[in-house]
């Protein structure tokens, strides 16, 4: 075992069909030219993949196809067989069913077999427990964990929704959310050029706060049921978001005894292009490069860390911080993480 | 840190309403004494307790409810406070909601704050699972973890089923499944009297076989789809359960060293009343007394290993050895947990 504790391998990720573009969008649902100019000012996200076809509704992508694909790019890229895997862990809110879990799927297709499981319920902080899951799981004797996340979001709004229905915080679903999944190796080999995966943080902080986001499922006897599938409080998310996520890369850097002017690099929470501007400028670190995808994936869930991680290996060199935050507006959950280049 | 690892510190479990027997059940169905001789015969099962009211099809309980009861009891036998726990895990196949996590809807209601949740996805081995990542999270530097588990199973069948249009694989799930939750205080400190939880075992064994049991969920718009909201494989499930809890069994007692002739107690696979006696028949460990909930509770899922352990708990002495087993027909998982007095 490495010295270091756990380092990260590779990633890889999977993002369904081509970049659908807001003139895409507005065609599809029959909107005009100030839509879309509504959706560059306030969400401002360029474009998303489906997992749905716009035209027919129907799912060309379930959540196990994308995950597959993902999981087989980042074992691939860490130069590792499915016998080399000895605990899958997934995130997701999405998941295909209720049982089986969409990671057993996953793991069957990958031909993993005969080792631990987990799939955590979580939205936009995830992939961050499950990479703390995945990690805590190393170190009790463990040496390969393959981590998962992903969200079909689609499948929830469907293609065939009436636009002029829809109240503007319903609205901003349609195109707030993408489609798409990550994954990652994790490894407690001394492997050279992996970054080192410090203590993943991820935090409960919502006593007595009314949830941000409600997503629902429905059984097959509660088709009468005028539950909204989702509500979301934007006005709060607006507010608290940012004050958790500057409090999150507060205690991560505070934890590692680092100082916020070290680090070369931010990913921050990608909830849409004009969210992550924000909250990257409130959280002022001037020194970092920030590494996104909002704008070109949409927010993407338990996707995302993967994304942004994607693109952070390429450039993190020895001796670099990265430092990774997100916060889950359900009932109010801030997670970090930090890697550091070796 | 106690020496021993981990410490099983208190149980405390919540069962919905009053027991329901196959005579009220079959009353409300409009089936008649040969249909209840059926259920005794080829089930096993004489009591449940449910969730949804059967007159109105309402749920009376949610499982955030039945979670909230069960961990509050599960504190106060650990005399414990919300602030002494440093982890909250929760294994369910049956959440509230896909966000937020009942578990933190829980830990909200509890009191709990300010740290790591994790809720697992899964049936009969969730609870195992969560066992497990709590186990892993307070070895990694934890104290005090709070573990949950639950399913209100009888949200997915409903009151209003109109029996006479099931298939008997249908009409199965009916008599099968009950509601409930279960909660534990695992510790890593050394409490006199609380047992040794051993290194908890979940196995995902699932490799090109057919998942056993499918559990769907529907979005707002896919209420007109015909997906079955569940598929069973019972003649599967009959074959591979025994054969998989087997497995299980043998390899736990050989990764502690135990041999099988001197355990004290088993809790066996809760599936059904029948399907447990011939389970505990095959594992042939005639030195164990067996503790079982399942003719009583019915198949509670996430819960099952809380009630078998809450009545394990005042009769295992020092030195005493239990194992409990778990298959769970999903995508066919094996978990087993040992469990030794001091």
């Amino acid at each position: 075992m490495t010295t270091d504790g756990v380092r990260l391998l590779a990633v890889g990720t999977s993002l369904p069909g081509a970049p659908v573009d807001n003139a895409m969008l507005a065609r599809h649902f029959g909107q005009d030219a100030v839509w879309e100019q509504w959706i560059e000012a306030f969400i401002g996200t360029d474009t998303r993949h489906l997992a749905i076809d716009l035209d027919s509704g129907g799912l060309l992508y379930t959540l196990a196809d994308l995950a597959e694909t993902a999981g087989l790019r980042a074992l691939e890229a860490a130069n590792l067989g499915p016998g080399d895997i000895d605990v899958v862990v997934m995130g997701t809110a999405t998941p295909d069913a209720l049982m089986p879990a969409t990671v057993n799927m996953v793991a069957d297709r990958l031909g993993i077999d005969g080792v631990p499981t987990y799939q955590l319920q979580s939205g936009c902080t995830g992939a961050f427990q499950a990479l703390d899951v995945a990690r805590n799981t190393l170190l009790a004797g463990h040496r390969n964990a393959l981590v998962l996340g992903g969200d079909v979001c689609t499948r929830i709004f469907g293609a065939d929704t009436d636009l002029t229905a829809l109240a503007p915080e319903e609205l901003v679903n349609i195109v707030l959310f993408g489609d798409g999944a990550g994954a990652a190796v994790l490894t407690t080999e001394d492997r050279p050029g992996a970054p080192i995966l410090h203590p993943v943080s991820t935090r409960l902080v919502g006593l007595g706060r009314t949830p941000g986001q409600v997503l629902e499922w429905f059984t097959k006897h509660e088709r009468g049921d005028d539950r909204p599938p989702v509500t979301e409080d934007y006005k709060r998310i607006e507010e608290l978001v940012p004050e958790l996520a500057e409090d999150m890369l507060a205690a991560i850097v505070d934890d590692l005894g680092w100082k916020r002017e070290e680090l070369d690099y931010l990913l921050p929470p990608q909830l849409s292009g004009r969210m992550t501007r924000r909250i990257t400028d409130r959280l002022g670190v001037p020194s970092a490069t920030e590494v996104s995808c909002v704008s070109e994936t949409g927010n993407t869930s338990n996707s995302l860390p993967f994304l942004q991680i994607e693109r952070l290996l390429p450039r993190l060199r020895a001796g670099e911080r990265a430092v990774a935050v997100a916060v889950e507006s359900s009932k109010w959950i801030r997670a970090g993480l930090a890697l550091e280049g070796v």
